[in-house]
């Protein structure tokens, strides 16, 4: 079954508190809320946007994974995550079709949503997430 | 009012083809059209997702602005779309707010569709396009 929908775009960015004040007080996006997440040292904004959500990413280590790819890269569009209802059946099809898995088994999330991430080699450059979730139609994030 | 939806992902692509064998054949996602555009001189690939679509970019003359993009930055996530109902007002409170537009009045694409880009130094590092387009709720892109 085709992948359902944009879960969510991650911006890495470097000030959270600069990036709201575009993407919630000028741009208008409601903020659902903002999470610390020590394993990823970073710092994140959730806001919804239709079915999607943007989010934003803020380094709290200067040694974290995210840190360092802002130093290299810049600010901007980190990763996309799309929603599939089967993972374990798109990531054999993705293997079927030569795509290059960054995980080879499922990882799951602490609130239980298993998820995989894509190499940008495979994809024209974007690293991707999928997560499976199954939504009613019409359903907002 | 507070933008609706993601409209697109445009990703720019050194080849098409490739491209499509990830994002059409592995992924699974359909192939709405493909499109010559010349003023821009590129070849974009349409992919709806939910209500959003993934647009790939390929430049088709070596000297075209995606065409540099590419050179210098290599292949990904080239820029954001969201849907506004107005943009004259979207784009009003973006200038009180302080951020920086790259159009300062609304363009218009041949269908009609008014639109604007924000600079990626007032967003985080996003270039982002705001689309004017009014859809009903649960309406496919």
């Amino acid at each position: 079954m085709s992948p359902a929908a944009i879960n969510h775009i991650a911006v890495v960015v470097e000030n959270l508190e600069a990036a709201l004040r575009f993407w919630r007080d000028a741009l208008d996006l409601p903020l659902a809320r903002v999470e610390d997440n020590a394993d990823e040292a970073v710092r994140i904004a959730f806001l919804p946007l239709g079915e999607s959500e943007i989010e934003l990413l803020e380094p709290s280590t200067p040694d974290s994974g995210i840190a360092r790819y802002l130093a290299k890269r810049g600010p901007g569009m980190h990763h996309l995550c799309i929603e599939v209802t089967d993972l374990g059946a798109a990531m054999q099809r993705l293997v079927a079709h030569g795509a290059e898995l960054i995980n080879e088994t499922p990882r799951i999330r602490p609130d239980g949503t298993r998820y995989a991430f894509i190499h940008p080699r495979s994809t024209g450059g974007v690293l991707l997430e999928l997560y499976e979730l199954s939504r009613q139609p019409g359903e907002q994030a």
